[in-house]
C-alpha cells in the first residue's frame, strides 16, 4: 500500500471530543501486521450485559472475519465480550487457512478477556489473498490489555485506518427521563492511496440499556437509509462491516420504539457514512442525489444510486459542467419507472429541465455557477408517486485513476 | 463538443474495403446541424422488398427517433424504405419538439424518394436537450437524393461519427448454392472527446432475400452475443440504434435456420461490437471477460458484466497491474451466485487463484508481464455448472476522466 500524502479536500477540521461510553474500554498496538511503526490492532472490551448487534457485507466472497461474525452475531449472552480490529491485512480470500487465523485471533482474545469466545469480533482489513499474520496480533493482546482505557476511542479510530487520510468519529448525547445516554462512533474506508477495496468499517457504542433483538432491528433499519445509501465507485468490499454495542452503562432502558435515541443513532450513522464519502478516493465533491416522486421506494432508490453511480454524472461533477442530460440518461437506464415528460431536475433549488426538455427559466450560467460548489444536490423528480429517497456520494477525478491504477497494490 | 485529437491507441489500420450491396445506395452531406465543414447526414436508400429489422436501447427516456423506430420496425412491406442519419444532435429530452422534428424529416425523406413514411427510420446523435434543426436536413435532401451512390457506403461511416476517433466498417460474403451473399456494416460509438453519451449506431446491410420475422429473430438472438456484450463504462444512451437490411439483391433466400448467414452476420456484428470498445473513451487496453461454469446463463452475464464494470478492476487493467482480488470482489458483489472455494481465476492462460486462494503456481511476475499486453482475457470459471457467457470492455484512464470531466459539453 502506499503512503498518505494528503487529506482529502472535504475531511472536517478536526476529529470529534468522543465522551466515555461507561462499560467500553479501548486499546491499540502496532502489531506490524503490515505497517511498520503505527498502531495497527485496536481491541475494545465490553462489559457484561452489553448486546450486540451487527450488519455485514453482502458479498458472496466475504471474509472469514465476517463469516465468523456473521455465525455470533443473533445469540443473546449476558457475558462480556470483545471486538478485535487489524488493519493491513483483509484476511480475505486466503482459503481454509482465513478461518483458522480468525478463531486463532478470537480464541486468544476471549481467553486474554476471559469471555466467551462466541462474544468475540472480529475484523480485518487491507490486502486480499495474503496469510494474516495471526500470531503477531496475538502476540500483543497482553499489552492491549494492560492499555485498555475507556478514554481510548481516538486511537481505536486510528488503529483500523488502511488508506483513509483522516480518522472518522461522531457522537450524539440524548436526555431520556433526566439523565443522559451517549452514542460514541468510530468508522474507516474509502481512503486515499492504492486499496484494495476501500472496506467500511464502523463500530458504535452506546451506554443505553438496550435488547440485543431491539438493538440489532433498529440497526438493520437505520442502515438502510445510512450505510447502505452511500457509494463511492459501486465496488463491494468483502469486509464491510457494522458493530453496535450497547452496554447499559447509563442505566436507562431504550427500545426500538425510543423516538429520540432512534434519531440519535441514526444521526451517528448517517455523520459517520458522510465521513466515508468524504474520504472517497479522489473526491473533490460531496454530491447528495435526492428522489422524489417515485412510484415505489425501490424505485428511488434504484434511480438515486443509477445517477449516484453513473461515471458520466460522476465526471461532470468533477469538471464542475452542469450537464442534466447525463442525469436523464442515468434514470433511462435505471430499469425502474420513469417518464421523460412527467421528470423534473434540480440543481439545489435551480430547476434545470421539466416536462420532457430544458426549464423555460434555466440559465446555463446558473448552473455552471452552482457547480463550482463543494457540497452538491442533485434532486430529481419522477411525477410519478409519493415514494422518495436520498444518496450520497462523491465526484469520479483523475485522483481515482491515479490511486487505483497508477500505483501498484 | 470537443475536437478529436487522436485515434484510439487501440484502432486497426485502416477502414476495410466494403462490398456493394445490390438494392442499397448511400450519401451523406454537410448540413451544419452542429458541426462545420463536415458531412454530418447520411442517406441510405433500400430498394422495394428490403426487410428491415431492428434492436433499440432499453431507456427510459428514449430518444424521439428511436420511439419512432420502434413504432414503424416490425410491420412488412414491400415498398422502398430509407434510412437518415444526423450527427451533432441527439433530439433528446426535448420534450414534444423531439417527435415534431424527427417526423419532419422523415416526412421529407419520404416524399423526397417516394417511399412511404412509415419505411423511413432515423437516428440522431449528439448532444442532448436543444432542439434539433430539421430544416437543415431537409433543405440538403435533394443534393442527397442526387449524390445516392451504391459505392459510398465509406461516406455514411464517416458521416455518422460525432466523437469517434476512427469510422468503423465490417463485412463478410458466404457463397449460398454457388451464390455470393455479402454483408456490409457501419457503425459508431463510443468516441473519444467531449460526448454526451457515446450513442452507438450501426447500420448493417446484406443482399440476403430474407422474411422481415425471420431478420428480426436472428438479430435480436445474436445481439445478446455482440452489442449487449460490450461495456465501456456501465452507462446506456437514450438513442443506441441498431437496424440491418436484407434487400434480397443476391437473389439468394436466406432464412433464419441458414448456419453459415447466421455465423456470418454473427461474424459482422461481433466485429462492429469490438470496434465501438476499441474506440472506448480512454481506452488502452481491449478485455474480454469469460465466464464458465456458472449455475445459469443469466448468472454467466451478470459476474461478467460485474467484471467488465467494476471500475477497481478496470484501474488495474489501466496500471497493469494483476490485481486478482478486485477480480473475486466483483464476482462476491454481482449477486450471482459463486461459492468463493470453487472458483478460479485465470489471467489468458495463467492460472491465478483457485480453490479460494491463489494458486501455489502463480508467479506475480508471470501476472504483471501478461498485463502489459493490449489485449487481455480475464477469464473466471465458477466451478458450479455448465453456463457460460463471454463480454468485452476496454480500461477506465485518465484518457476517461479527461474526456467526460476537463471538458465541459
Amino acid at each position: 500500500m502506499g503512503e498518505i500524502t494528503h487529506v482529502s479536500p472535504l475531511a472536517p477540521e478536526a476529529f470529534p471530543d468522543l465522551p466515555v461510553i461507561e462499560g467500553v474500554s479501548f486499546a491499540a498496538v502496532a502489531a506490524g501486521v503490515k505497517y511498520a511503526d503505527r498502531k495497527d490492532v485496536m481491541l475494545a472490551h465490553l462489559a457484561p450485559g452489553t448486546a450486540v448487534a451487527g450488519v455485514f457485507t453482502r458479498s458472496a466472497t466475504r471474509s472469514a472475519a465476517v463469516l465468523d461474525c456473521q455465525e455470533k452475531i443473533g445469540h443473546d449472552s449476558a457475558a462480556g465480550a470483545a471486538i478485535v480490529v487489524n488493519a493491513g491485512n483483509a484476511n480475505a480470500f486466503t482459503g481454509k487457512n482465513g478461518a483458522t487465523a480468525t478463531k486463532a485471533v478470537t480464541n486468544a482474545v476471549a481467553a486474554c478477556l476471559d469471555v466467551p469466545e462466541g462474544r468475540v469480533f472480529s475484523s480485518s482489513t487491507g490486502v486480499i489473498g495474503e496469510p494474516l499474520p495471526h500470531d503477531r496480533i496475538t502476540a500483543k493482546l497482553e499489552a492491549l490489555k494492560a492499555q485498555l482505557d475507556p478514554t481510548a476511542i481516538d486511537q481505536a479510530a486510528e488503529a483500523i485506518r488502511t488508506t483513509d487520510t483522516f480518522a472518522k468519529g461522531a457522537t450524539r448525547t440524548i436526555e431520556v427521563d433526566g439523565k443522559a445516554v451517549k452514542i460514541a462512533g468510530v468508522a474507516k474506508g474509502s481512503g486515499m492511496i492504492a486499496p484494495d477495496m476501500a472496506t467500511m468499517l464502523v463500530y458504535i457504542f452506546t451506554d443505553a440499556a438496550m435488547q440485543r433483538a431491539d438493538l440489532q432491528s433498529l440497526v438493520s433499519e437505520l442502515n438502510q437509509s445510512t450505510f447502505n445509501a452511500i457509494t463511492v465507485d459501486s465496488d463491494t468490499s468483502t469486509s464491510d462491516t457494522l458493530l453496535v454495542a450497547a452496554t447499559g452503562g447509563s442505566g436507562v432502558e431504550v427500545t426500538a420504539d425510543s423516538a429520540p435515541f432512534k434519531q440519535a443513532l441514526h444521526d451517528v450513522m448517517q455523520e459517520l457514512a458522510h465521513l466515508v464519502v468524504r474520504d472517497g478516493e479522489g473526491a473533490t465533491k460531496f454530491v447528495e442525489v435526492r428522489v422524489t416522486g417515485a412510484a415505489s421506494a425501490d424505485d428511488a432508490r434504484i434511480h438515486a444510486m443509477a445517477i449516484a453511480n453513473s461515471p458520466l454524472v460522476k465526471t461532470a461533477v468533477a469538471g464542475e459542467d452542469p450537464n442534466w442530460g447525463r442525469v436523464v440518461m442515468a434514470i433511462g437506464k435505471s430499469g425502474a419507472a420513469a417518464d421523460r415528460d412527467l421528470l423534473s431536475i434540480r440543481f439545489g433549488d435551480i430547476l434545470v429541465a421539466e416536462q420532457g426538455w430544458v426549464s423555460p427559466t434555466y440559465k446555463e450560467e446558473d448552473g455552471a455557477n452552482y457547480m463550482t460548489q463543494q457540497e452538491l444536490l442533485i434532486h430529481v423528480d419522477l411525477g410519478l408517486g409519493d415514494a422518495e429517497d436520498t444518496v450520497w456520494t462523491c465526484d469520479l477525478t483523475h485522483g481515482y485513476i491515479t490511486i487505483n491504477a497508477d500505483y501498484r497494490s
